[in-house]
């Protein structure tokens, strides 16, 4: 890492020649907060605001039960997840909205075990601790062996499935979709990727990396909304080899004809399980509207240069991190150390920049670039510096912490 | 059946000693509009649409991820379910507001398994739909054995996991939830209970009645809008004898220790799994402000009254009926049949009564007590007398079938 912006002026000249600038009037941020917890819960866009009202009072409110055809809602999981596909390198159709990122990855896993060349379901021991969890009642229920991989060891070459997700929740780091998938496919192993802290940060190519099966979360950098539903995707091809165990009425072929018997929709479609949370997808549907005409690596780009100004100032601070110098390597967030990090948060808080804390020592910078301006970032790190130098958040008493991650 | 409504004048002396009469002032229901389709898409209600406003603009917009803990998100589930508690007969801290009712099945199930004598999942083959395609989903995944119950065999005695509603969707019979608790309880077997019908309309006592365990959908009687999340009911002893299958981290004891290793939270909480939607969360919430002071006994009356007015204006016109005439074994829909029920049911759309349609020849009518008066069922039985009589269902084509029972 080597910031290109070492100044403020320098700051204020990349954000006048910075394409996605206009962006951030399509946001609702409140006056006097500089938020850095996008990576945890992405703002609220005026898209998203437009959408859920409409969805509230004219859908529900006045359609009734006939928005479920006039509204589109029948097909809505559908099109969000085609809105979804860009971003993370997939067709359209091979991506679908529903439930929660737990829920998800244990159908994926669950439909994949089968196809995997052992029972075997391995997570690393460090991954974001509901993919371990589900890894552990999955492989109960499922009558496998679970495998936690303590750092290092990367399972590709077990022959079981595999949890991973793609950006580290807590160093940010990014794996190699492609070589994984390729190590993975020779030796019977088959990957659920869990994209919640890459989408909408970091560009990911889905299809040509060869992935087979991801989930995602959509209330981070997607800014879908608080607990929006998540998101599933199967590569096309793979997809029909799939069983679903949690085969739900709208992941029926015909979901009308009530029939007795299960018969899977097409593709990815299948994973959709019981009716989705109408108003909450309406909101991520309105959210999504905001990356129209915006490339990942655009976002990948601006996250990374953002990071190089915390990074280096970080580095003068004599603060200790985490997260991979090399922007490449990087996803949308940035870690930090600090033996008060908790407090270090709230003092920053009081001060009108949102940041989280994991523990035990954690700092962590979420940069989304879709509403974030180098000279806020700089401005964030003046104010640290000065909260470093004076101290003051042994004072710090306004709590805020962010509850998710 | 007698009905004690056998003209207008009588319907409208009803409407006058409603106790529940007043509550219709609560819910935005259009002009012109008289709504039959509560049981599968309820209204909305003012109180829903501000709390789901409140959500979207105050917490998200402006509290932003600071509204987990001062907004309560954090807590909200549980909250919700304990607003739900008397309306089925639970303690509180028996229920929590999670996942759709597919998942909820699912995850009840899973966990009933190694407490049943069999590993064998019991479903009737004309239960509703989803619950046949979990109840093979599971077998399948967990290495058991699954079944499907002809009508007339109940399973209480077999030693297995049943999944079964408390009242059908189709013919709106009650089942005795005592009687079956009694021999499943001495035979081995776990119930499930689908309360998706019934909650809201018909008086459940699960506690008294020794019902372990439960799920039920919130957007039917409860109108807590489209497709907003489901619940389940644990009974407080038996939810710690219980391992979600889907042990997701927000039913973890402590999710912000991000532990490893998955500790359940206490009782029912424990089926929490991923982030709830906030935003749909919320509008069930509002909605179930509506049924502040109300008795399910009080709503099942008058839902009583309301399908006794069906039924016998029904028989006079010759029409099938294929719900209970005894008031007290029927939930809160009344089922009728006719050749050309489709047709029926789009012509009286088009004069403003919205009802719905089950193939192959089920014309539903949805008798929500808490929006609906004596003198619109009555008013309703007028108009579909005059369509049978004056057959102008056959040139119905305003097209409006209910995508979602």
């Amino acid at each position: 890492m080597r910031s290109l912006i070492t100044s403020l002026d320098l700051a204020r000249h990349y954000d006048a020649e910075d394409p996605l600038g206009g962006r951030r009037a399509l946001f609702e941020i409140p006056e006097g907060v500089t938020y850095l917890v996008g990576h945890s819960l992405g703002p609220l866009t005026r898209s998203a605001a437009a959408r859920a009202d409409r969805a509230l009072r004219q859908e529900w409110g006045e359609g009734m039960v006939r928005s479920w055809n006039s509204a589109g809602w029948i097909d809505l999981a559908g099109e969000v997840g085609d809105a979804i596909a860009p971003l993370i390198g997939a067709a359209p159709g091979e991506v679908v909205v529903c439930d929660s990122v737990s829920v998800n990855l244990f159908k994926l896993a669950g439909a994949a075990l089968p196809l995997a060349r052992k029972r075997l379901v391995m997570v690393d021991d460090h991954e974001f601790p509901t993919d371990q969890y589900i890894a552990e009642g999955l492989a109960e229920l499922a009558g496998g062996e679970v495998r936690r991989l303590p750092a290092g060891e990367e399972g590709y070459g077990e022959g079981g499935v595999l949890i991973r997700s793609v950006v580290s929740y807590r160093s940010g780091e990014i794996v190699d979709v492609a070589a994984a998938e390729r190590r993975a496919r020779e030796a019977g192993t088959v990957i659920v990727w869990d994209l919640s802290h890459a989408a909408g940060a970091v560009p990911l190519n889905l299809s040509a990396d060869g992935a087979r099966l991801a989930a995602g979360c959509t209330y981070k950098y997607l800014n879908g909304g608080p607990g929006a539903p998540a998101y599933v995707y199967a590569a096309e091809a793979f997809a029909e080899k799939l069983s679903s165990p949690l085969p739900g009425w709208l992941g029926h072929a015909a979901p009308f004809a009530f029939d007795s018997g299960y018969t899977p929709a097409a593709g990815v479609q299948r994973f959709v399980a019981g009716t989705p949370p109408i108003l909450s997808l309406s909101a991520l549907a309105g959210a999504l509207e905001a990356f129209e005409g915006v490339s990942p690596s655009a976002l990948h780009g601006k996250a990374g240069v953002l990071g190089d100004i915390v990074l280096q100032r970080a580095e003068g601070m004599g603060l200790a991190a985490s997260s991979p110098k090399d922007r490449s390597k990087r996803g949308g967030h940035v870690s930090l150390s600090h033996e008060h990090g908790y407090a270090v948060v709230q003092a920053l808080a009081e001060e009108g920049v949102l940041s989280d804390f994991r523990t035990p020592d954690t700092i962590r910078f979420g940069l989304s670039p879709l509403f974030l301006s180098a000279e806020e970032v700089w401005g964030v790190m003046d104010r640290l510096e000065d909260i470093l130098r004076t101290k003051r958040y042994e004072e710090a008493r306004f709590q805020v912490r962010s509850k998710v991650t």
